[in-house]
């Protein structure tokens, strides 16, 4: 279970993240159910990122993975055809990261949408690692 | 235009009220076009009250006004029949509220859900006040 | 048919009105066939309206009639129990006229929202009489 | 903010345009928070396009840039795959230009479609410059 503390702890944990390479973005934290614990849009951020800031969180937590590896299953090749059509829509690209505990039980997700692909992803890391770190140490 | 910063302000006046009076709930900010800027679920808050925290405030600014002033608009006997279906549908009660700069301009809302709608209302009311005074301060 | 000069005078009428009654509002001109031919949202109208606009003149259209006359069957104790869910939801109240060529085939509709509904209404028959006189004329 | 005024200025200069080159389209204008301002379908323009007029330039004005370049992200071997199927579908191909005003800030966007996509860039350009010069001039 993800608590709204946390939450806010991983949405101050990627924002700092944003703020160091200059990059307003939206982030997203799903609980284990897929359902919005908390959302943050930073001053500057493009409305068209709040959809897919939660998009990404929403497909990672469904598979209970990263929101890219969901491509891997849909890409052209792979036989998971139009997977991502599935769900009303996914957003398998990087950017969303799943949240687990301890025990392995996943807790929720983050989504970060706003800046390039690669920063995005960069700022989920970060985000993601505060609940790590929370994880780690109780 | 309304900050993340105010945004958290606005949530954080909601909340404790919502703790005060021993509610939790969701509470979601929205823009003046309507686009959410910030989102809190409490822990323990219904799950069906998120789409109406966002909904109720959708309803308010999307008129400029409180989500239970359209009801006036829609209720039996009120010239708007099925009003409340437009837009997408409307959460027509108690718990939106339209936050306005000092000239006029309405700059977004904030939406409350989770608890009964006379506490959701209370608690909109404190956390619209915190937005009121930052206008009054500025 | 409903030409683009015409939807545009049908527009300038209503607005005229609109602002002799200083009242800002949306304004939605559609074809025969239910779709979108020219609108206009005068600054200062509400956005909960952008919908209401279209919605009111889709009804009117939609049944060949006004969509406040759409009301009358799906009113309690009226026998089309909830026909304002069907077609994606309907706007059944005043705003929405219908448009007629001197034969008597529809032509297309015009929607009016932003102010109280009798207000809708008669910048909607000032539109729609913009129509009407060009219908008389030709 | 987008003028009703200016927004007319800008479909007329989009058509314009278009009847140089001899081809009706759909031309809509959204405002910042991608809302509708103002639309025009010029007699004969194809139905289908009305969707895509207003596609398009809210595909622009989500991400602040033009339609055609959200593409550049979500192509083939891009990195944001399905981007497309965010914010209730995109329309990622020319014809949709972001406007802005002379401090940067994004004002709103004009959509084209009817054409071909270079007739439909070639229009939406036009009609952006209407935007751009009343900028340069206040």
């Amino acid at each position: 279970m993800i608590t709204i503390a946390e939450a806010r702890r991983i949405i101050a944990a990627g924002e700092a993240r944003a703020n160091e390479i200059g990059v307003p973005v939206n982030i997203a934290v799903l609980d284990a159910g897929a359902h919005l614990k908390a959302f943050s849009r930073m001053d500057g951020a493009v409305l068209g990122s709040i959809d897919l800031a939660m998009g990404k969180a929403r497909t990672a937590v469904l598979f209970q993975t990263t929101s890219e590896a969901v491509w891997e299953y849909c890409k052209p090749g792979a036989p998971a055809h139009a997977l991502e059509l599935s769900n009303g829509g996914l957003a398998p690209f990087a950017g969303g990261i799943s949240l687990f505990a301890r025990d392995g039980t996943v807790i929720g997700a983050v989504g970060v949408s706003g800046g390039a692909v690669p920063q995005d992803l960069e700022i989920a890391q970060a985000a993601a690692a505060a609940a790590a770190r929370r994880c780690a140490d109780t």
